[in-house]
């Protein structure tokens, strides 16, 4: 019967890193739009921006204190104290209004422009005020060196430097450093409109009570989250009909809407399989049908006028996994995101397992850290129907095929989760 | 003059965990809301979650096959194949029709309900279809033991299990899970609402031109993000005047309508620092105004009418780490959050850190693995006035208070910041 099987879809297995390989052509960079400051949180810069002047662009004291000429101590060096004479005082935000002269001061306050002509800030506290033929004066003892206590233009940054670097997620460390520079309106790359289905008449709905026999329609809300995780806007939609003229209408009437189409379900090879059916036809190009990882083997990936169809399989585990290693790849890139993979990190096992498979197996797992050093622990349940470990994951362990499974102690490969560690 | 600063604000400097411990009784819970699912991404759950009814809920077939009598398989064990009689079809989603007899089969779809008596399910492709006086009947060779391919009613959950806890953050593991359960309205903690003021008549506008001897005012775009990312919601109010009267009644009036203030800048002993004379009156209950760490000793935290009062330093490095130490566990502790503080991490400093200090510093830095084992990298520039390295920091990598600083390959604890890892 597996031989049908074959034939029925024409079903090549392809390895993950080539079936990602197929799609990432078709992973089209959405539009840019303009948006506020506040509102670029979490969003993906879409072109990179260059410094519009130094940072620090002005002399900034780095203290409360006064601004000086540093030559006036170097009397103090053999132990003669120092009066200068206070002639301005510039709080932050001010300019100085004196021009200092040798033997002169100005009181400063942090984060103010020191004087052009002053070389140096004494901290307040190393001072001490005297009144002097009725003037202000300080009085110090101890020799200033050159620069101290001043920031220096550009010490962070010159003009024209690069501050952020296109397809960079904004958190706040991005958007203090744009609104250092004045950039109220930023440049994101709008976020792609995903169109999710489930199929399957077995689906009730969340709302619907319980029915024997059939379970609730978790997967759409499962993707609905995975989606606005990796930066997409989902929208959900009522499940796609068993009939194959009313499943294509349904798909091509989103993909007129929407930059990507993901489905849950009927991609095995019952009798009731909608979306393999589908796929195998000509109303779509079909890039594979078949990966070697378990779970998902069955993950399928079609184009329909250049835009990206994802039919994942039913499974809640296999539909996470799926979407984690091809959908969240391909709005990360249409987003314009460098690195849209998983992170991979290197663990050791730190339990053994021992399930056999001639393709490679995504485990889901805790991570943990001992020492300065990286465990995976796999989780006890993660056939692919399971669904209640998801929420415990913050990686997916891989496994290699084999005939023994992997030790305790050896070394794997993980794939971050966004979100994980969960642990900590 | 250091016993003056001592003096007049009756500075008495706490360890970073006293400080915190000062803080956390005031962090009150908010309200609970209910929300739709999809809205329930990325809040905290309110309330504890049972499981109204196992999971499955009925003895789920795992494969596409059919449901059977195992005992009817026993012959294949002397290598004498078997005829079973079709006698249903049970697509996913359906009830069994017909009660099987021994000798007898139903078709089954991954998924679907196997009937009460059979007590296996065999692969399709493990059996061959042969007519027999115009019934279909499959034939197997193989003997297949009790159980085969049938997952058994509440394998994952049994009613009643907690299937999540309060306090936990919902994000696709979780939204699965509800959406299993049909719980499609969620309760969830109210996001605190937070106030944020800067201070300090040196800030321009995010949208003014730069002027000389003057800043833009960057931190109230930096809280802003990482209050949204700590779950609370911002409002950002125009800057806090420099007159004391106006400062208390523009924070009164902030309390009157928000959970929890927070102020930059003005914090330090200068002429114009309006927040701590603020804090030193009797408008409001300090907890304490300084604190043995850099950047941020300034760090002050106060309490009016039980609500929270957070007065950062006007530095960026210093108003970061503030956010980080004091106001987001004061937010997650509101929400129930078990853990609201970074996640500890032991790590092996990548590079010597050699500058002194008798506070505790909290260095930004990177974190990398190498190998399984974690790195922490300090960042060049970690002046609290810096601002650019902020946005490159995956962790705070603590130093003790020392005279020396801390060798390359010594262990240091690190504070994960969320959304670090960056180099991943």
């Amino acid at each position: 019967m597996r031989e049908v099987e074959q034939d029925k879809f024409r079903r090549k297995a392809l390895p993950v890193a080539e079936a990602q390989a197929k799609i990432m052509p078709y992973a089209k960079a959405t539009d840019t739009e303009m948006v506020s400051l506040p509102e670029a949180h979490g969003r993906i810069l879409a072109k990179p921006i260059d410094a519009p002047h130094p940072y620090p662009h002005f002399r900034r004291s780095g203290m409360d204190g006064f601004a000086i000429f540093s030559s006036d101590t170097t009397s103090c060096h053999a132990g003669q104290p120092v009066h200068l004479e206070v002639v301005d005082e510039i709080p932050a935000g001010s300019v100085p209004q004196v021009k200092l002269k040798p033997g002169q001061a100005a009181r400063i306050m942090t984060g103010a422009k020191v004087p052009d002509e002053a070389d140096a800030v004494v901290m307040f506290e190393m001072t001490e005020s005297v009144l002097q033929e009725g003037h202000l004066h300080i009085r110090l003892i101890r020799e200033i060196e050159p620069g101290k206590n001043i920031t220096p233009i550009g010490l962070e940054l010159s003009q024209g430097d690069v501050i952020l670097e296109a397809g960079r997620k904004l958190t706040a460390g991005e958007i203090s450093v744009l609104a250092t520079f004045g950039i109220h309106r930023v440049p994101v790359m709008k976020r792609p409109r995903i169109a999710v289905f489930s199929t399957g008449s077995e689906l009730l709905r969340i709302d619907e009570p319980l029915q024997d026999g059939r379970i609730r329609n978790s997967n759409t809300y499962l993707l609905y989250s995975q989606i606005t995780e990796a930066g997409g806007e989902p929208f959900l939609f009522e499940a796609i009909e068993d009939d194959l003229a009313k499943a294509k209408a349904q798909v091509e009437a989103a993909f007129e809407n929407y930059d990507v189409v993901v489905t849950t379900g009927g991609v095995s090879v019952g009798d009731y399989d909608i979306m393999a059916d589908l796929v195998s036809g000509d109303s779509v190009d079909m890039l594979f049908n078949k990966v070697t990882m378990r779970p998902g083997s069955v993950t399928t990936a079609a184009v329909k006028d250049g835009k990206l169809l994802f039919a994942l399989s039913g499974n809640p585990g296999a539909c996470f996994v799926g979407f984690e290693l091809f959908v969240r790849p391909a709005i990360g890139r249409m987003m314009g995101i460098a690195q849209p993979f998983l992170p991979e990190l290197t663990a050791e096992l730190a339990r053994s397992y021992r399930k056999i498979n001639n393709f490679t197996r995504f485990v889901r797992g805790r991570l943990e850290f001992r020492e300065g050093k990286l465990y995976a622990i796999p989780a006890e349940l993660d056939e692919s129907g399971v669904m209640i470990t998801i929420k415990d994951s913050d990686a997916l362990i891989v496994i290699p095929p084999s005939n023994t499974g992997v030790e305790a102690g050896e070394r794997v490969t993980v794939l971050k989760l966004p979100g994980g560690f969960h642990s900590f």
